[in-house]
């Protein structure tokens, strides 16, 4: 397939300029890429100018949520970019629109649009350590009809924002035990909208009581830690790394894969098993539990420092702990170019004249 | 709050011709009604013309399904039309919206919404019983900002659609064993985008069986029976109607609760429990459940001729049965007008002049 690139969307190139300030995912990139899928088919991709999207107000994404996303990172690499394992977010929109019975974005469309946005946006990618451009493929139904079906048309894009790096600081978690993000059969392996809608009451009701983020446990049993919303999670006891393993309701997150790779190459022993929440609050308050910390693609890997509920504080002895920033650093090496790419994870994207 | 009559929208009026095939829900009115949300404060609502929404490609609806809608219907009555009940709506969207940190749509002006479109939509109402005017308010998240959390702007709607009568016939119910519609501690009691979104797969797999409609049971056991998308159950078993009682992950329907009061006046003995579903299909064999129907907004009453699992098929002795027919009867003769608005259900709305 040949991509366009519209004429109007290399004008808003030129004439954009990087603020000063960059937050994470607030400042969006001019341009945007832009596939339809109708009767069947996927139209070429386009680079467009970035602008608001006409919608049916009937559309099926707007009433029932027919809607999905990946979150990856472009690193400014030399006079061009490097993607960190795009095929792995390919794959799992393709997942995330089957369990939504959308039709999955073909790799090669979802490459080629992750690519042109980053080759055009090269010169747009801030050059801090931590610093990159955070791209945001989503793909929505927009038919516009009122039953409850799935759409027939859908528009695939991809957006992206030149962000500063995320560091949540030293995260205190609470213990959501009331609500769930997900269901048992439900869509919490999958990366719709509508797990995160179901987790910001939760939110909005810990950072009242000065938290950061919710500690999800397992709908199926209400007692095994999940993940956090958009980051899995880590603990590290006795020196052995211990994450909660793939049951169906988390999400199976590009850097908990990456991170749980490089901890083997470092000799440390790994766990992916069910995590009882109180046990581990047992072994927090021993100390036999030093550490734990969440990873996604936006906070690579963020120290916790605190897990709380209703019946008190758990504090960890140190956060970040050396665990984390000894996994912190071989991750941030490799993506950024310091350190050899052994595992195959970089796509090199060169800069595309604008 | 004045409401802003936009002239384009009686224009577009003028213009309309009904067609003459409406499905349900397919059709659309010529004009809508809009409110914004921003800083904290409600717009003075307007009715548009029917358009599209200009959305931000990074809008929170997009990505986190920040969003909860109603459906209600205006029947034709005389020179204008009736609404029926229209602030169970209300206080179940301001519900919906408090679930996923929106601000609740006042009621006075969902009601200005409501009204004021079924008002300037009067003429357009199809008079054969059955027919109406489906109203659908809902409110989505617009904000442009990928973090993960409550949008800070607002838009609220009330689209309509003139609809024929919604008739799914006998329906063949597939007992889902596998999926779950929403989780325990989620969103199941609330009427948001992402509880039908996670019910596609389910749909699209008994739809290949030959079957029509998902039966959902509690995500807590997985045992009792909660309701069918968009709709609620009912089973008569010795001439006493069962219904599940609301937990949590039930959607409270309005319609649910007229028939429970339509069912007491008329003497039927009613119980609200938890239904297992095994048991259930026992007494289907046996033949002491003789009927089972389902009952919401666009369907009203509508018949459950036969239960299927894995395991086979359950088929009910009368489909439309005695008590199903009563109960559709009654209330079709309210909504309509046909008998007295004993209950003060009725809302009447005369037609504007445009």
């Amino acid at each position: 397939m040949s991509i366009k690139i519209q004429p109007e969307a290399i004008a808003n190139l030129r004439g954009f300029e990087l603020p000063e300030r960059l937050g994470f995912g607030t400042v969006m990139a001019p341009v945007m890429f832009r596939a339809r899928y109708e009767d069947g088919c996927w139209s070429s991709g386009e680079l467009v100018p970035y602008a608001p999207l006409m919608l049916d107000p009937a559309a099926k994404v707007l009433h029932y949520a027919q809607s999905c996303f990946e979150g990856l990172k472009a690193y400014r690499n030399g006079s061009g970019a490097a993607l960190f394992r795009p095929e792995r977010n390919a794959a799992r929109m393709q997942h995330s629109a089957e369990r939504l019975c959308m039709p999955p974005v073909p790799e090669s469309l979802f490459m080629e649009g992750v690519r042109t946005v980053t080759a055009y946006c090269a010169n747009l990618i801030p050059a801090n350590s931590g610093e990159s451009l955070y791209l945001r493929p989503f793909l929505i139904g927009t038919q516009p009809d009122l039953s409850v079906t799935a759409s027939s048309a859908y528009d695939f894009y991809v957006i992206a924002s030149p962000s500063a790096a995320y560091h949540p600081g030293n995260m205190r978690l609470w213990i959501e035990r009331e609500d769930s993000r997900a269901a048992v059969g439900g869509t919490g392996d999958s990366k719709v909208g509508g797990n995160y809608a179901a987790s910001l009451q939760s939110i909005a009701r810990l950072k009242e009581r000065g938290y950061d983020q919710s500690l999800w446990l397992s709908p199926s049993n209400r007692q095994t830690v999940d993940e956090l919303s958009g980051m899995n999670f880590f603990a590290v006891m006795d020196g052995v790394l211990h994450t909660p393993a793939l049951n169906g309701s988390i999400l199976e997150g590009v850097t908990r894969d990456s991170l749980l790779t490089l901890a083997r190459e470092m000799d440390i022993e790994v766990h992916e098993r069910d995590i009882d929440i109180d046990d581990l609050l047992a072994l927090v308050r021993s100390g036999t539990c030093s550490e734990a910390f969440a990873c996604g693609t936006a906070a690579i890997v963020s120290p916790i420092s605190e897990l709380g509920d209703d019946n008190g504080n758990y504090k960890l002895n140190s956060a970040p702990g050396p665990v984390a920033e000894k996994l912190r650093a071989a991750l941030l090496d490799i993506q950024e170019g310091r350190s050899e790419d052994r595992f195959g994870w970089i796509q090199r994207v060169e800069a595309a004249e604008s």
